[in-house]
């Protein structure tokens, strides 16, 4: 019989991170009923970046952007889903993330712990051009979402224009025409339409 | 201000396929109690395709396999989530199919609706090495939930191991390391303690 042991590490792990498909995020799906889940989210960030990668500012190496955003929320498994606008959750997020990160990547064989982990903290760096766009998906993804759903989320925590911006402050760094188009297709019709509230009039 | 003609398409289609995510599968999830979607589904094969691709039988383009797997389910937006047992299904599941697929991939730019068509279209065809091993994360992952929530998939529709080999009858074909693993530990195990029935006996 065939010594399975390097596969059953890696088994061992993608039964963990099935749990990621129960994490839910403050977005709703476009049926406007349905908290996304970050398995869902990660799902449709990689489909974008196949679709939307020609905007990207600089060329980048598509398997890496996608293989960032398929993982890079799993932490989350154990540290929790930390809203966008949750300043106390903030706090403690990079304590939190890390020790998960300890703890789910060592499940994995030496090698792809390394490798995972490695992705995971090249997004969390936002150094490399891969690591920007990913970034810029991550933000523009939400504010389809929420555009679609006439503000759902966004009403429910009654979010201020300043914080959207500020969220986005680096979504030109990944792609400078996604932004434009965020920017005045989906914040500021939002803010007109009052789904987001405009605090440079309070 | 910018024409934004071509990324309206896209983001026709990237609103359009947020629908996968609401796509029923018969699976649960190892919680046990939630059945699995497409969107997630799609999510942990490519997850599971860079952590398992040394076990395919041949070099395979791991970008194309991937995106192929995030894909390959979105005409079920269109035409519904035909289980693998579903005989009476499968009789209308490729024309259903391929009229989803011009009306789903028609919302893009025609240059990735071609691109995309025929990403699905390579994984039905099942010819190349990237399919190939992409039909076998397809069988193997729900093998793994099924093993993972002690059958109650397949105790629920009186799954037979007649059925479960003939749905795995080309798993070898992208990776013989895999059926091996999947035929031993997760087929036979659960015949054995009866989760599923063994119509050998019948």
């Amino acid at each position: 019989m065939s010594d399975f042991e390097r596969l059953e590490k890696q088994l061992e792990f993608i039964r963990e991170i099935d749990k990621e498909k129960s994490i839910k995020r403050q977005n709703y799906l476009t049926d406007c009923e349905t908290h996304e889940n970050d398995a869902e989210h990660a799902w449709h960030m990689a489909i974008m970046v196949l679709l939307l990668k020609e905007y990207s500012n600089t060329d980048i190496d598509v398997l890496r952007t996608i293989s960032m955003l398929l993982i890079h929320d799993l932490v989350e498994v154990y540290a929790g889903d930390t809203y966008a606008y949750d300043e106390e959750g903030k706090k403690t997020q990079a304590e939190r993330e890390a020790k998960a990160a300890d703890k789910l990547y060592s499940l994995l064989p030496e090698d792809q712990e390394d490798y995972l982990k490695s992705l995971w903290l090249e997004f969390e760096e936002q150094k490399t051009s891969e690591a920007k766009f990913a970034r810029t998906m991550d933000c523009f993804q939400p504010l389809i979402l929420n555009d679609a759903t006439n503000g759902r989320a966004w009403k429910e925590h009654d979010v201020r224009k300043s914080w959207v911006m500020k969220r986005n402050q680096n979504t030109h760094l990944g792609s400078e025409t996604i932004w434009e188009y965020a920017r005045e297709k989906l914040i500021e019709k939002n803010v007109k339409n009052g789904n987001i509230i405009d605090d440079a009039e309070e």
